[in-house]
């Protein structure tokens, strides 16, 4: 199977699937600094919040194979501060703060370069292939959970694209088909940046499974219409609260509660914040452009300010279970014990 | 005030404003074939429940000016059967239809040509006054319920541009602030084909009325931050039963009946339908290109089915009221005595 991003050893550097390109275009770019991979986690060349864990994590890696320095501390203060800049490119999903902060965890007692070298790159390489079982373990729970013929309803893409591979709502899709279950996706576009249309019916469409695109605001029509079983979204942040996703998700979640349909979020462990409450989680208000423009062309007036939140925030009240690795959670309180 | 749609009296054919255009070009084409008119109704260059009533009757005018025959009998056969195709152009908005019947019904014992043309240029221009009187009636009842200092949400294009001027639900915000208040506009850019972006914003700006755009899936994580008062949106057709509006309407109310917003529709008695049940009105679904193709670039993959259905339907239920030109109905069954 193919990865969304992995270590690059030829190169020294970070690799991935530049997903700005898709669906037009599938192409692998690598990253050899740091400042690439700012770059790339902002353009979101690389999103999806498991994917940015690992992105953090190799990008602590990548900092302790490029920066310099004239002594070992003043080179560890580099690859912290460095690493600091990864950490900070986008605020909302938890991952990569996380991939960040284990990486630099691993330097422990490190006592030379190629040590420290060598302990985040494996730090890094850990996260990405638990990345990759905590999909295949949290499908596993999911899949349990669809009827043996199903339309599932999702947003954005939290699929293999938006991780290591695999994928989380997609992972569940994917257990579900490989247990033997026929399930159909209607992959709602996900404006502004339509990762729906250009990501999730991507992916999907060349795995063989079948996908419909439709329009963020039709879902709640789908939904009374009576053809969608389930609704399964990924996440970005989990708190005690509420779940943090793409935005739209709090619209599905209302629309899916009115019409008594299950409304299920699927993230690997990495993805929970018990420390922080969601009222002080920032939600990114992205660029102007990204709703104003398309392809080159205006559709808001010139002059007309633009709202661009990147993620909604949907409160437990309206989820009816968080899958994860460990297991289908109906009781959120049980997420944290 | 420019109109929206007007009979040409120097070429003897229908003027309109070219709605594709917006927000880049602001733009009067002329429709001096019955074809002409057909096709800017199906491309949407004219749209907007009303504006369509407008333009059917003025269609049957158009008819009745251009259409041969070998005799009056064989005339009036045509006018009605071309009549016909200007009626059926577009299936969910009532209005359409009801102008053309109008503009045919008014036709009547007429004796010869001449007075066919008459009567059916008369019957469509009376339909205009109408409209515009229809506008400025509902826009005075609905500008008591907002408050002083007012921010309200809409979707799609209920302004001006959707009818011969000042419009439905931004009529209510036009004749708010004409009686003094602050009123702000939410505009949701409206996917597919974007009239909240192009055209809702285009008009308010162009009138001074504050507006920001946001994309369709984030009004209901705007409603949770608190700062809307009131979703104020138009109609297709209202039905003893439901409300058919532009798809992304019955999203929007689930999320404003979450939130305690109220919800209304503005719109004129000539969008009452009170003979045709909900389950029997046809949700026109178009072309899938509208959503899987933007200025020439692919959004989705090719291969992969889309839905566009460019309607729907919101039960009354989630309704607070239905205000047209004769007042403010909180009991929907009070609109159909």
């Amino acid at each position: 199977m193919d990865r969304t991003i992995w270590w690059d050893y030829g190169r020294a550097c970070i690799g991935l699937v530049d997903q700005t390109l898709l669906p037009v275009q599938y192409r692998a770019i690598t990253c050899p600094t740091v400042d690439d991979l700012v770059e790339a986690i902002r353009a979101l060349r690389v999103r999806g919040a498991p994917a940015l864990g690992v992105a953090g994590a190799y990008g602590v890696a990548l900092a302790a194979r490029t920066v310099g320095g004239t002594g070992f501390e003043e080179y560890l203060a580099r690859v912290h501060e460095t690493s600091l800049r990864v950490r900070s490119a986008r605020p909302t999903a938890v991952n990569l703060a996380r991939g960040v902060d284990r990486a630099l965890g691993s330097i422990g007692d490190a006592g030379d370069v190629e040590e420290v070298r060598e302990r985040t790159l494996g730090a890094a390489e850990r996260c990405a292939g638990e990345d990759l079982s905590a999909c295949r373990a949290l499908g596993a729970h999911g899949a349990a959970l669809l009827s043996d013929d199903a339309t599932v309803l999702t947003h954005c893409n939290a699929g293999a694209l938006a991780c290591v591979g695999w994928g989380t709502a997609l992972g569940v899709v994917r257990s579900a088909i490989e247990a033997g279950k026929r399930v159909r996706v209607i992959a709602c576009e996900t404006r502004p940046l339509l990762q729906g249309a250009r990501l999730t019916a991507f992916e999907l469409r060349r795995d063989g499974i079948p996908v419909t695109v439709c329009p963020d605001s039709s879902a709640a029509h789908l939904m009374r219409e009576g053809g969608i079983d389930a609704v399964i979204v990924g996440a970005d942040r989990i708190c005690r609260d509420a779940v943090f996703n793409k935005v739209g998700t709090y619209m599905h979640a209302i629309a899916a509660r009115h019409h008594g349909i299950p409304f299920y979020v699927a993230a690997p462990s990495s993805t929970l914040d018990p420390d922080l409450p969601a009222s002080r989680v920032e939600i990114e208000e992205r660029g102007e452009d990204e709703v104003a423009c398309f392809g080159g062309t205006r559709t808001v007036p010139a002059g007309v300010p633009v709202r661009n939140p990147a993620f909604d925030l949907t409160p437990f009240d309206l989820v009816t279970a968080v899958i994860t690795e460990n297991g289908v959670f109906y009781d959120p309180a049980r997420l944290f014990p």
